[in-house]
């Protein structure tokens, strides 16, 4: 029986360096081993330069290929390849890792490459250190209530369209809508009929350097569109409800 | 005109102290006042607890009385009183740091006494930092997804029954159950005719010393109801979705 070290699923936050939990910073000067999702175009990612100033000098960092595709359920042998590489390591023993933006259980990669992990190494030993959401960082700059007392809250894709927001909106008093950005007309109209067009935040590089947040259909409709960005829409309801 | 303190709204995570942010950190440590909600029984809160190292000595700390109902907007006298009680304070001038558990603008007292406060002081200066939210350590330490791909995430309160759980149920993926302590039975039931039985977690006292982490409605059944307890279900999808 082999020894096999802990991955460790980071959360490093939304953007802002300082949006770092105390836990994380902990586990990224502990562990042997950091593994980042490379971008195709400058191999550097986001998570690796918030996480970069808190690393001891002799970890290693080894960039991952992902597909960043909207699907990632499709990208399966990129998962499968970085599982193996995961699995090398882990079983040095070394303790390794993985960042991600915002939080590992809330729309990441971090949960694709752990189900093919567990396919090449089923007892591997894991944690999670959960991170701030974009979503909070955004409320949170806008100074707007992501849901009070019995309001529900409903987080949803709009990455192949508006049907998802359409019931979302039926069903719920708050909704944040992810990777509308392709879709961001259909998604104001959709806004606009319900009545929320005046009640819409779009929240754009939230918590870094250019930060962008905007609100109203109006406004949102003539901003250049951009990848990483979101919005949050919140029926206010009247005291006497 | 007079000058005005700043108030931060600082979410110091789910109990854990390691789960506060480098940033809730600066500004606990920055602020002339910090404001926190106390308990009837104790007279300190866990966030205090949580924050309480990170103080520097001179820190003015301020202990707000809060109705802890579920229906927070019937408390309006409670925030109504502690909003001029906040106010007197920035208005010396100082700034001042309210903590919540958890994140500020997500089911949090916080948005109740701003509201009030910009009644009796509508040109306060406030900013937000955002914290981690009970789903998210629970959905951590339960190294479960809260939401991948095209997934939606529907969070909704049980305090008033199961009515809102079943609608989230129909609507999302995932649900988060907040509040629902003393609904468990009827949760339990909605979700075994759902088929979720075994794809639920309880989660009480998450990230905190004592905490339990419980899958499967008939181990949930027999558990004690705990007031600081949530409900993770997750509809899995099978990958040729």
């Amino acid at each position: 029986m082999t020894a096999i070290g802990t991955l460790y699923g980071v959360g490093v936050g939304p953007g802002d360096p300082e949006l770092l939990t105390l836990k994380a910073l902990r586990i990224l000067r502990e562990v042997d081993v950091v593994f980042t999702s490379a971008q195709a175009k400058s191999g550097v990612s986001l998570a690796q330069e918030i996480a970069g100033p808190h690393l001891r000098d002799e970890t290693e960092v080894i960039p991952l290929a992902f597909d960043h595709t909207f699907e990632g359920v499709e990208s399966g042998a990129a998962h499968r390849n970085n599982a193996r590489a995961v699995a090398a390591v882990l079983r040095r023993p070394a303790s390794a890792a993985f960042l991600t933006l915002g939080d590992p259980m809330t729309y990441s990669t971090f949960t694709y490459l752990l189900t093919a992990l567990r396919e090449v190494l089923p007892q591997v030993p894991v944690a999670v250190v959960p991170g701030i959401t974009s979503f909070a960082a955004a409320a949170a700059a806008a100074v707007e209530p992501l849901a009070e007392g019995d309001e529900s809250l409903c987080v949803v894709s709009a990455a192949k369209g508006t049907e998802l927001t359409r019931r979302a909106l039926s069903a719920a008093d708050s909704v944040v809508v992810m990777k509308g950005f392709r879709h961001t007309d259909a998604l104001c109209d959709l806004l606009d009929a319900e009545g929320l067009g005046q009640a819409v935040y779009l929240s754009a590089r939230c918590s870094r350097p250019g930060a962008v947040l905007t609100r109203g259909t109006t406004e949102i409709r003539a901003l250049p569109r951009e990848y990483m960005s979101l919005l949050l829409a919140r029926r206010e309801r009247g005291p006497s409800r």
